[in-house]
């Protein structure tokens, strides 16, 4: 049977909820446990984050595709895989998901539930580590969809366990995920003030993205179309 | 050939043995050699324990379904896949099992064989943790089942190894090992006196987790069904 | 084409060359760079033999069978799955390769390329450590092999992962991989005295592992075969 | 269709990028946090390096074969698996990305874009090191891709996590990377000076590697064909 909208909506909430709950609450019993050593705590934050990414995939896109995140759903409807409309619910969903999964995440580690970040993550290089990560993020989904979609969810996860380290930023690459982290002064957190360079450069990045995808898949039309060497594979 | 009743039982008790085994151990080796740094000693203990998931539910999953955990065996009792005396059956060998493997890591490290852990780990936000540890563990592996079965042992290990560091519990979300845990007094334990909320809240999640499965993939009544469209997929 | 003898000879030689390269320079690695912390180093240990396990297994299986190890070749001669002829001189290509690769190792860290290990690991639950890390590791080749072959080499190295950390012995598991060590005065090595117990405990611990999956493998005689429901999986 | 020249060049010119941007920008980050215990930094080095790889190998492996190294296409070129001028520009391609590559890791972290390394990696022992890594990495490739293909994304970036570590030299075992990693003076960073030893002994590495394939995978001519047994396998 296919879906319904509502259970779409419904897995697009629960998935950006458990990886926000994953992302703040590991990120906090890292740092507790760390003793200082930043390394360590953000080594725990990667993992946690990383794994919860392949199992949300692996077990929601079935239902909803399991975007979890504004720009991956701005570039499907780009695409044309999914409907405007779908796509505006989608990403009320995820954002409304992503505050509860903050939330969650305080009541568990006995904070106050409602915070606000005080971390400072401002300047052009946070912007440009950010247009990077969510390029290469779209780049992961589009190219590994393609041909193994069945490898999506380890990839994604894996990119974003690389993503952690290669950036300036420590990778968000969602907008969601961005805004909902504003509500936390954990570990993960980011000051609402830096939120919108981090949601722009999260978007252009993502369509930058799905352009170079379109260049280097597109099928070139043959002059002499029998001259065409049809590969096996 | 169908695996007799006796087999499967074997199944679940060795499974839940070496599971026990590997909490425990790890937690020992982990502790011991972090030289106080109690994000290393977790950690070690997270890897060990998410790895041996994924070893011993590709292993005797197909002999057992591999729950070792009766929370995960109530599920399947209420969703009429396992019989309740078998379901019966399977809590006690995993109870046997969850305390013989304690046993035996003890025996591995030379420690005291019997013994109560001190470890308080109380207050309602343990409780929380539980539940939504649990609560996200039926979904895994309910949601993964539908659709690729066969990656059920990678997500439940690669669940594990997030929910050791997103829940302020580190995820015990299984009654048999609670109850094992409470007879080390090592780095895994719990208190006796704990054990009774953390075991209550894992049912109840584990059943919310089972309501929430049955709402999101519940297929709607067509009132058209030739207007159905049907998925390839 | 079937391989011939000398190239799955080849096989076992170059196998547990790169195992024991990796087994050996990885300890010195991490115990050089983790100034102290032994978690630490014990963790890089971990990571890079159980990635290598994974590649080995998965480019070698095809040729050889893949075992590197002299229990695991005397657990397949008593399935007749192996020849008597055949499983003597693999072990005997186990052997060389093993000490092939600690040599190498040595000479990759700039170190004399002949030691002998003053490292003590004796006692009784040294032994009852290698007993239980033979036994389970037997159990996931033999299990895993009967329905997800693909999945061995993932499931051996995900067990090796888990066992350096919940066995008091480091999980050695591997008669030809214990005496090369016992030739390397590092993190990672095993006085020579020590290595009859660790043996004596493996070459033990692998037939009770094939005793034990016979017994829960095996299937029951049916008294009225027309009554056995044959299971579609 | 069959993806165009331009379109593979931009595959590896992508790939190599991404990939320097992970070694560079993951050194980077992790020694910056660290606290001065480097084998945390390595191994945070590790994990992003050896997940990036099985990222780029899975989605652009089906548009240029996913070589991202110099060494690996100078073996497809010596099979003709890749024609002498398609490798030509592949080497080419690669170099420029993984220059690329570096500089966009300097300026995602605030660094000078141009920059030579002082890190001294001289001796036999790195050479040595070199020799061991590509050779065993293009053992991986081609004995993974005869049987499993599907499994080289996987299997490269585990051997390449293990390498890390087991060498000496922390496994460059790639000269467009080595090259590249001259232009950086941060932690993964090499002196020019020290580039050709390094080059050299790769590329002799890859060939060995290559030697020894032929050798255990040479099918040996049956005297009597009827005679010869064919597996099913």
């Amino acid at each position: 049977m296919v879906p319904t909208l509502t259970q779409r909506l419904a897995a697009e909430f629960l998935g950006t909820a458990l990886l926000l709950c994953t992302v703040i609450g590991s990120g906090i019993m890292g740092e507790t446990l760390a003793g200082g050593n930043m390394a360590i705590a953000l080594l725990a934050n990667t993992i946690a984050t990383g794994a919860m990414l392949v199992v949300l995939i692996t077990m929601l896109g079935p239902i909803s595709g399991a975007h979890f995140n504004p720009a991956v759903t701005a570039v499907f409807v780009a695409r044309r895989e999914t409907a405007p409309g779908d796509g505006a619910a989608y990403v009320l969903a995820q954002m409304a998901g992503a505050v509860l999964g903050v939330l969650a995440a305080h009541a568990m580690f006995d904070l106050p539930i409602f915070q606000l970040s005080q971390k400072a993550r401002s300047g052009m290089t946070q912007g440009f580590s950010e247009w990077v990560a969510t390029f290469g993020l779209v780049l992961t989904i589009l190219l590994t969809l393609r041909t193994r979609a069945e490898a999506v969810a380890m990839s994604v996860g894996l990119y974003i366990t690389a993503a952690y380290w290669f950036t300036a930023s420590t990778s968000f690459a969602n907008p969601a995920v961005t805004l909902a982290r504003a509500f936390s002064d954990t570990f993960a957190g980011i000051r609402l003030a830096d939120v919108p360079i981090f949601v722009a450069a999260q978007i252009v990045g993502a369509f930058c993205g799905l352009a170079l995808v379109r260049l280097i898949t597109h099928a070139q039309p043959a002059i002499d179309s029998s001259a065409v060497r049809m590969p096996a594979e």
